[in-house]
Parts: C-alpha cells; structure tokens; sequence
C-alpha cells in the first residue's frame, strides 16, 4: 500500500516519458522520495513496467489494465500480467482512457484480490461518490472547476476540494483521496492537503518541466511538514 | 415518473419486437396496465420511438440515449431527441450496452433536468452502489446468481434481492430497485416486490412468448395484491 | 438508388437540425430538389426517420447504422429497423461514428441486400481505396488538406480530388466518390464536379447557415449544367 | 522483415503464456527456428516485450498497438513505444481486437515509417481486399468457413485460400497472405503454403498445446520443402 501523503506522476506519453528517459526521470524521483520520505509512485507505460520497477524503489504503477480474466484477449492485458512485469498498482478510468462502470469494479474488486493498488480517476463529485461505493484504494478527483484554466487549489472556493473529500468519505470513509487537478505549485499541494487530500496526481506539471528536479521538489515541499 | 410497481418490458430488436410488430406488443401491454392499473413501460429501439409513442397510453422509454449535448455528432442521439420523439425515459447502462461511469452520471444528471425516468443496469451488488450514488430514478440489477441459469427469484436465497435492496437504499433511500433477471413467473415477481423490489424489468420473457397477452398477465399478477 | 450528382446534407444534431426543424428543412431541401431536378437526400438522426420519411418525396438517409443481426442488442440498431423507419440507407464510418472495418464491410453487404443506400465516409485517399475495395455505392471523402482551413476545393491542388477518384475507380469502378469536405460555395461543387465527384456530401454549411433556402440554393447551383 | 515462409505464434493471454513460461515458450520456438531455418515469430503481451525481445534471436512482435502519436494519451502505447521495447512489428486489428479503418491505415503506414512489420487481421475475402489497399506487410486471413468448426485447410475446398490470396494480390502484389484459421497439423500448413499463403497465424494449437516443442516441430514440418 502507498504510504501517504503521496505523489503520483502520470507519465502519460511524451517524447520526453517513455523508455530510457522514463527511467532517468524515475531516478530524480527516487532520489528526491529517499531525501525527502515522501512516498513517490510513478505510473508508467505498458511496455516500460519491465523496463522500470526492477530499477528503482519507488512503487512502479501501470496508467492502465484490462478487466479480463487470462484466454483469448489479444492485446489486452490483465492485473496479473502487470503485477508480474513489476507494478504494484494500476490507474482505473482515467479522463484520457475512461472505463465502463463494470470494468472499473472488476478492476478494483481484483486489485484487492492481487493487493494491487487501486486508483480511480473521477471527474465530479457525483462519479467520485460512484467510485468510492466500489472502495478503491483511491479516488482520485480532479473537479471541473480547477481543469485547463487559471484557477488552482490555492485560489479556489475550498469547498472544491473539502466538499468532494468529505462527500466521499461519507460513502466510504476508507477511501483517499487524491487531488487530481489544479496544482501547479507546492502552495497547491499544501492547500489540496489542508483541505483533505491525501495525495496528488501529476502528470505533464512534473514530466513536460524542463527541469525535473526542481518541479519535483517544488511540489514535495507542499507535502513536508 | 412511473408509478410502481412498475413493469419496465425491454424489446430489444428481435424481429418480433421492432416496427407495426412492436406497436402490436405495445398495444397488448396497454390493454393489461389499463384493466389492472398496474404500470407497464416499452422500452423501445430509437427509431420506433415516434411509432410507438403517439399511439399508447403507456410511457414509452428509449433503450439507450448517448451521452452528448448538441452538437457535431453524426448518428449519436442526446436526450433531447429521445424526448422530442416521445420517449418518458431511457435504459442506461444496460448489460447488452455498457457505458462509462462518466457517461452514466451525465444521462442521469440530464434527465433529472429534462424530467425524464433514469433507469440504470447494474450486474452486482457493488456496481448497483456505485449507481445509486448517482441518484438515478431506478437500478435495475441483475444478480449474478440470476443470470442465465435455472435460479429464479422464488428459488434463489432471500438475501440476493433483500441484500442489493437494503444496500442500495442505505447509499440513497430515493433510489428505487427494479429486479433485472431470475423472472419468470407471476410467482418471482410477487417474490421480488415481496423482497423490496419496485418493479421488474424483462425482456424476452414477454417479448419472444408465444402468447404476450398470457405471458404479461402472468408476469404482472405477481403484482396484484 | 441516388441519382447523380447527388446533395447529401448531414443533419448531425445541433438544436437547428432535430424534430420539426429538422422537418421544416427537409422541406425547403424538397422545394430545391423539386425546382431543380438535382437529387438532396437528408442523413438525419434515428429518431427523426419517422418523423420525416413519411412526410417528404427527397431520401432520407440514417446518420448510423450498427452492425448487427436481430437479437440481443438492447439499444442498437439494425439496418432492417431503419429500412422498416424509411430510410433508403445509411452514412456509415462518418469522420464523427469510426467503425471497425469489419462493421463497415457488413454494414455495405448488408445494404446491398436489403436494397440500400451505402456511404462510406473516409479520411485521406488510402483508407478511401480500403472502402472502395469493399465496394459500396459512394465513398464521401474528406480529404486531410480540406479540413477545418482555408482551403476549399476551388482553391486546392485539383489533384486532391482528382487524384483520390482515379484511384477509388481504379479499385472499383461502380463507386461513386462524394467530396465530403472544403465544400462552401457552388464554385466548390462545380470545381469537385469537374474533377470527378459525383455528389457531395454536407453538414453545417447548410445546416448552420441562417438562410436554409439561400445557402442550399447556392451549393446546388454548382451541380446544375 | 521477417521471411517467408512465416509462422507467427500468438500467445494471447493464457496462464501458461506470459511472464517466465512465455520466456520458455520463446526459447523453445528459437529452438526450433534455429534447427530448421524456418522463421518464427512471438506476438506477446505489452509488458512482456521487454521481458522476452532481449533474451530471443526470434522476431517478438507486440500483440496489439494504439492508433496515437506522443501525447496525453495515459495508458495507450503508440508503435514508438513498442519499438523502443523490442518489438519489430506489430498484430493490427486481431479478431479479438478489432480497430477502426482509420486506425489500421494509421498504424500502417506509422510502421512503414518506422521499418516495423505491419500484420493485419481480416475476417473475410472483402476485408482482406480493403486491408491489402493499405498495404500492409501482412494480411493474416482467418476466413470463415475455417473458424471453430471441424473444417480444416486441408479438408476445405482449396478455393477458400487460393481465392483470397489470389484477390489480394490483385489489390497490391506486394501484400503477403498469412493463413490465420484452419491450420491444425503440419498437413494443414503444407496445404496453405502450396495454395499462395506465405505463412501461418497460430496461437492455441501451439501455446495451449500440452507438449509444446512436438506441436511447433509438427506446424512448421508444413513449411520444410
């Protein structure tokens, strides 16, 4: 299980995130996670699982798995394939690979049974609500509110976040939250935590820095005390 | 809103189940809602909608409704098309037509502005959580103890209905439970209403029967007090 | 059978193009086609066939159709029903509804023998010679350098349209190329005429425009001699 | 490129074919190509390209790409990216993986510019036609009088192959036919290579096969002049 606070870089895929440069980014983070004793979890390409977790000491997890069983599904990938090739969690439903409502409980339900980690990404408080009533690890949200503009956690109503965080701990108060949009700075992260989150879900803010270790550090510096 | 109990008949597209033959079926549903009072919904396919709407009594409903506001869309249809045509209210997420959870919470959230019936498939005791965190007017579950084998409601164990009943009720007690599978006679029904039930959705019980009148009128005596 | 040159107007689903405006354009598209002698065939939405198949002398198309048989399909829609709705045929594959090529290819011999109507939509010239293969009556191209510019088919290389009907001939002869994009003025139409088109193939051009009568008036007066 | 004749092995997604027993099953299929000179090529799962490419002499294919470019695209795999992990080419569109036309024309000519072999997966006469207007390496035909029945290619009238490879080649002569159904024995294959296929798609009758090394050495003793 991830230890929180948490940060979880997506690494999506850039140019600048997959193969060996994804290992060297994974190496700033490990350094920075072992300096600093936030816990780190990078969630990496299909193919570059392999290529990853057996390099670094930070939690490799998959941006995605397939709700099937093992048999005749070419091209898709299982848990089990994914827990074997080194991660120890998955990304469900993200905004840019968004699941059936049964695929998502399939996966969630099997990640209990492997002890995978499981992250369901939501888009309102309504679907964060759906999602922790299937008990995931983690929801993580990003609100409408704080997506593709100027607003960010620190400058929002902090009810975006608190009102979500408390909404679904009440359908599952062992469901965390991650806060999934609208940090771009360290202050965010501390707000986003103040207000409840127990963790960040980052993607392009760390990967498409031009300076990997000093994004990095900015946004762990919300998580320290 | 449908008053329940409620008999919620899914045509799907069979060949006896689509244009002057769907009106016939229709008309037979009509003739038994109104001599029992019991209430009777056709869930029709999109282009029978117009058909079927004009000449009955009884709420028409769409069997799917994508989840799209206007726009450049080619051969989607939002629920405001559905609803122009005659449509009270729509399946979502019927096991034969999955969507995203995200698509989910849109068409609920619409027809609750639009005025029209939600009615939500769901496939387990988890996903049908999940879904009554959305608030819809309906989950229709098929427990999959139900599905596809010899276990009907009457033989099953209490606790497959009551238990989905009372844990959907206690993430929103608004939200009512229609039973999805496992019904084949009056007797099921009478057994799943007993169980908490509010109605029952069926398909080719009714529709691929030699007899629809004596069929139907089996299925709703169970609704009869 | 589409007579040729042919007008397809899309009527996708904007708030302008459903229910009784979507019928009150098919009437000014009547007057036009009536006046002229050239053939306008309206793609409308599912629900809408009904609504004004009966009630004009132009074809009406369906905007999609799904590749199935008869069955178990809650919520998807066969070619038969829409056949039976009053369509003559289908778009198939639009830009906005990719299908899969083996649903493309039953859809195109399922209209062959159900007597309908096949337009298959592509993008650039080699997925058009991919359609051509499977032969239906028209493939409407959209070719890449047309779409969403400034340029329109009179200001183009001609060997953008030229080029793609001389290699869709040269895959099969019986079909008909439609210019499906970078079409705004009759000049286009006359200039996609010229270099090979036998029709084209519209949306919001007419759709959108604030003069249905006006801006139909014009893109068909490039089709007449 | 790979040489013909071919036998590419899929190992979809069995308990027996991933991780370390895919890793076996690999060393035995090199075995065997190096002894008989016959090319044999792995399609495997996403994350184990990386397992299985560095430790094998033999092609490893990736089962299965996504139709994108670098981007946001969280938990897709562009053909770069599979590439970069060791696959030299790539399944398109497997029958248990079906993609739209624009995607098979997209993923083939991005592994055409990126000297990756290209396999694509077709389901009938007409769709290996279109598959063989894009020009892909490989079109791997699973024709329909051959799936999941007792007929085998070398009990089939010889016309089910000879007719499909002979209208490929009139679509594009530099497109090579793989038999992809029907090939249970050696005798099977010798059939198909005498009626114009250039090899075999294969996948349960070796990876499910109790003794491995017989099944492979008895397919490929079809391709031994």
């Amino acid at each position: 299980m991830l230890k929180t606070p948490v940060l979880v870089v997506n690494y999506k895929i850039y140019d600048v995130s997959y193969g060996h440069k994804a290992l060297e980014l994974t190496k700033v983070l490990e350094r920075i996670a072992d300096e600093t004793g936030i816990e780190i979890a990078a969630a990496v390409t299909l193919p570059d699982i392999r290529l990853i977790a057996p390099k670094t000491k930070i939690a490799v997890l998959s941006q995605h798995a397939d709700a099937i069983e093992f048999g005749s599904h070419t091209g898709f990938t299982p848990l089990e394939n994914l827990k074997d090739a080194g991660a120890v969690g998955t990304l469900i439903n993200h905004s840019e690979h968004r699941l059936r409502l049964a695929e998502i409980e399939f996966l969630v339900e099997k990640c209990r049974k492997l002890g995978m980690v499981s992250i369901v990404c939501t888009n309102n408080v309504a679907t964060s609500c759906a999602a922790a009533a299937l008990e995931p690890d983690f929801v993580a949200v990003e609100p409408p509110e704080l997506i593709g503009g100027d607003i960010a956690v620190s400058t929002a109503k902090p009810e975006v976040i608190s009102g979500t965080v408390e909404k679904v701990k009440r359908v599952s108060s062992r469901v965390k939250v991650l806060c999934g949009a609208g940090v771009k700075t360290g202050k965010d992260v501390s707000k986003a935590i103040e207000l409840g989150s127990e963790g960040i879900l980052l993607a392009s803010g760390i990967v498409k820095a031009k300076d990997w270790e000093r994004a990095t550090r900015d946004i762990v510096s919300g998580m320290l005390k």
